[in-house]
């Protein structure tokens, strides 16, 4: 395979990028941005080699302790529970949260044979019992983020652990023609 | 800079990339595919070592001939003449072209300060006295593509040697009703 076909395959591994766009992306390079090139390949190595998982919370992290979990100014009786790195970035976004997160990094999926141990429920529970009194399970809504959430709640109050779930509901600026009827359901069911 | 956050700077130099899809896929590498991490990193350095540019018609290749250009059994009297190794490809993907190429890597544009030095007139022109009775000339149909297209046909022309244009036209496989109206207007005067 030449060297032009081994590229446009291994962009074709970024999510989202089809054959036409990794071959785009690899004329682009080529032709007018040589030095792009090189620096996302530096880039994608140093990446790979510094950035390991926090041993608290499980996120992305290039120390020991990740940012969020080094901070001593958190509210530690709040612990939020997600399933990625990128949904706890989402969270942090909007600055609204002041506690600490553990990442589920998956979500059980019978299916696929993820079970509770690969989503790290036992280092949960623990890291429950550590003085929070309130989980916030920030799991997706869908069948298998719902289904996580749901035996993660089941397993925090057999250990007298409240836990909570983020509120369903019309998105923010939405107008309601617009928003899909099983969302608009939710909200009236939880409706203030 | 974080490591994290150069690897999402470097993605968004991508084509296409902003900062949202440049932050998705380097958590997706991150979390589901470090070998593709590891892969693209390797592509990419091979990819700029390796490729350089056909010494005859200046496209990309790992070699000093090109694959066209290195093949005997084109027809030596048809040379096209393309804007980028993306169009090329498109061309020969039709597998409706057997003559040769020449890559211009760019089209003339004064106000950015690309002159005729900087798309290789004058080895087009060279290359068009060896032999080639038809320059076909395939820059885009956009208002540089075309002022591009005029200014070869009449260095071409004072040295004798007849060029063409592609045919503008509707798309195949398009309704009249859904084609741009300059479209249609051009395939009118076109008509064959
Ligand atoms: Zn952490
Ligand atoms: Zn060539």
């Amino acid at each position: 395979m030449s060297s032009l076909d081994a590229l446009i395959d291994a962009l074709k591994r970024l999510p989202g990028v089809g054959q036409k766009s990794a071959q785009r992306m690899a004329f682009h390079l080529l032709q007018h941005d040589r030095a792009a090139m090189q620096g996302l390949a530096q880039a994608l190595r140093a990446a790979g080699e510094d950035i390991k998982h926090c041993q608290r919370c499980h996120t992305f992290s290039e120390t020991e302790l990740c940012r969020v979990c080094a901070d001593p100014d958190r509210d530690a009786r709040l612990l939020c529970v997600v399933e990625s790195p990128a949904d706890q970035a989402a969270l942090e976004r909007t600055a609204s949260y002041r506690g600490y997160y553990f990442v589920l990094l998956g979500r059980l999926s019978p299916l696929d044979g993820i079970g509770t141990r690969d989503i790290g429920v036992t280092e949960l529970l623990a890291r429950a019992l550590e003085g929070v009194e309130e989980v916030i399970l920030a799991t997706s809504f869908t069948a298998e983020g719902e289904a996580t959430a749901h035996v993660l709640a089941e397993a925090l109050r057999a250990r007298g652990i409240r836990s909570t779930r983020l509120a369903r509901g019309v998105p923010v600026g939405s107008e309601l023609e617009y928003v899909d009827l099983s969302t608009i359901a939710h909200a009236l069911v939880d409706r203030r």
